[in-house]
């Protein structure tokens, strides 16, 4: 995309958050620990995080943005030296549906995690080892509490909104059941109020393959060299399910990687060369214990049940957003949140998006989203600014 | 099931085959070898298979059975001393769809196999030890033509019908594609033409697991003991890719194994436990090198454009048979079989059957495929013998 300064930019235009960089909040105010939903405490605990877009002075335009399973902090713009852009660039900066002219965005990283969050490959204060299995179990609610200090410490006593894909839908989800008055909206994409059983079983079958790898030592590899085949066929899976069916065909169909087909049993058709290289990258990028940390709190989030909504004050908005080729998360998912909501008389839009691009779609189908989220965000700012709260 | 003999069985009462046993044919008859598709050859081989019923003196009603990937030649009945029956003792016996007071019941296993025929886990004449990867790259068309060689041992020219599940589909397809003079009818299940690039991922993935473990020794394990946890994954995957979204959702939804979740990654849900349970069980029935040479040939196979019929004498009659919940094996696949046939001008029938199950359905939805199948074998059966071939 070409860089243009704000003053040339024709209307509409969008453009990058520009060059940022990731910031780091550590606990340090008592409680300094982190009481979790186990029982257990953690700390001190460090979340990373990163801002675009400027804070207004009342402190009313902050929206929080959470990623998925394997995302980390830096959602928009570049780091210094960095080709590659963020995860949710294309959503996020000047003009674009997360707009940094004027909302502040934050993104937030995941305690349990390995991406400049406290998690079990930190130093453990006590021993000065890593933590490894003795990094105690995380849940969403969790990483929402986590995320709660930051916003405290920030000095925003409401969010304008909370936004998030998959995992990251959980998370905002979680922190309308958690904190109610202090979210204003919520856009859950793509996913959904607990996990069912087969997305239980998918989550289990990739974490299976870290232990079985005697690579993971029992977690106890900080230091030697992680579980890399055995994480590598875990995130193998994971990108099969990310896709669909229909995606698949259209990238790959059954093209061999070589003219013929090799009597082997190396990387014959495409898409196996297209998951070995996935699966390959992943383990230079991401610690096993924590793909075992975070996908056991999916799989343990359940907000069913009247749990989503159990204070009939709530009057956060949401967009609820779903992906017609999505079988991971199927729309039926998305449905039964919003029924939950309907039924505690929540205002709640939902649409559910065309797209053949699977799970996968909440990252890359960017035209139907871009809409959507573009002109609910601007109802609620404007509902915000013109009164106590949204009016119709 | 109350056993009786066939004098006071009811009308429409179905009774088991009865005690059987795995019998073993060798090609001894020259040329012994079994040339490949690959343009290699392999000899002697050893195709394991039962029968079931009797064989007419004109042996016009000889039914071929063929299995999905991990199954074996006992389809039927009991083996002496054992409980559980055939993988398809449902469909076959007397009063059942494959009626062997009427039908003689073949069931062939696959060569690449380890249920009794020549597979990698055989012994290699030439070193006198297990081939393990010194064994041949075989295809379906292979496993196919070692089928041959028992039909015409068993002296059959014309089968009266080729019927399978998944990799037994491809089979039964095969057999057409191969042979349709020998072929009066057949009936391909939740099958496919080809394998789509995610059906290939799933396995992919699946040989990636097996190849991962340190115990697989490339392919030389034999005596050892073989790589168990690898298989136990892929095995897993399996599992989840045979049910349904809605099946495992009825089967086991949230349920805990114990009263409360506990924190640690043990097997706290249900669905957890029974993925372990099954690769547990896996790993003491089935080879991890046939798993890997097997799920090749079923990537391999390919009947696409054309190359089902090529012969346009072929007069095989199809029922070709889909379930609504297989995601594995998409009801678009067997309605491009169809649309194949039709093409051609053969006689096709297709049903999608309604059904929970996923791709589980093949073994496990009887009432409507009994139904179906009985009528399509009677009208088979009833044409052949009114007359030289089938008559509308």
């Amino acid at each position: 995309m070409k860089r243009e300064s704000a003053g040339t930019v024709p209307e509409g235009a969008s453009r990058s958050a520009g060059i940022v960089e990731t910031k780091y909040m550590t606990i340090a105010e008592p409680p300094q620990a982190l009481k979790l939903e186990s029982g257990e405490s953690i700390g001190p605990v460090t979340l990373a995080y990163e801002t675009y877009g400027t804070l207004d002075p009342d402190r009313s335009n902050a929206i929080l943005v959470l990623h998925a399973l394997s995302g980390d902090a830096h959602a928009a713009g570049c780091h210094q030296g960095e080709e590659a852009p963020g995860w949710w660039d294309a959503m996020i900066g000047p003009g674009k549906p997360f707009d940094t002219d004027r909302y502040f965005v934050i993104c937030s990283n995941v305690i349990g995690g390995c991406k400049g969050s406290t998690g079990p490959s930190s130093t453990d204060p006590q021993t000065g080892k890593p933590y490894a299995l003795e990094f105690p179990f995380v849940t969403i609610a969790d990483m929402v509490n986590a995320q709660r200090r930051l916003i405290d410490l920030m000095e925003i006593d409401r969010l304008l909104c909370v936004a998030g894909g998959s995992m990251g839908g959980m998370q905002a989800l979680q922190w309308v059941a958690s904190y109610p008055e202090r979210v204003r909206s919520a856009i859950p994409i793509a996913t959904a109020l607990k996990h069912s059983p087969q997305q239980i079983a998918f989550n289990e079958v990739s974490r299976q393959s870290i232990m079985a790898d005697p690579a993971w030592r029992n977690g106890n590899y900080y230091g030697i060299g992680q579980p890399e085949r055995g994480l590598a066929v875990a995130r193998m899976i994971g990108h099969i399910t990310f896709m669909s069916d229909q995606s698949m065909e259209e990238k790959f169909s059954r093209r061999l990687k070589k003219e013929r087909f090799s009597f082997n049993f190396d990387a014959n058709f495409e898409v196996e060369g297209y998951l070995h290289y996935r699966g390959a990258n992943f383990v230079k990028r991401f610690d096993a214990n924590s793909y075992l940390y975070i996908t056991k709190a999916m799989d343990y989030f359940d907000l069913s049940g009247g749990r989503l909504i159990n204070d009939r004050k709530v009057d956060t908005r949401f967009l609820v957003i779903s992906f017609k080729s999505d079988w991971l998360y199927p729309a039926y998912q998305s449905q039964e949140i919003v029924r939950q909501l309907k039924q505690k008389q929540i205002d709640a839009t939902y649409c559910e998006l065309k797209s053949t691009y699977g799970h996968d779609a909440f990252l890359v189908e960017l035209e139907g989203q871009t809409t959507l989220i573009h002109h609910f965000l601007e109802k609620t700012y404007r509902g915000e600014r013109n009164g106590n709260g949204y009016r119709r």
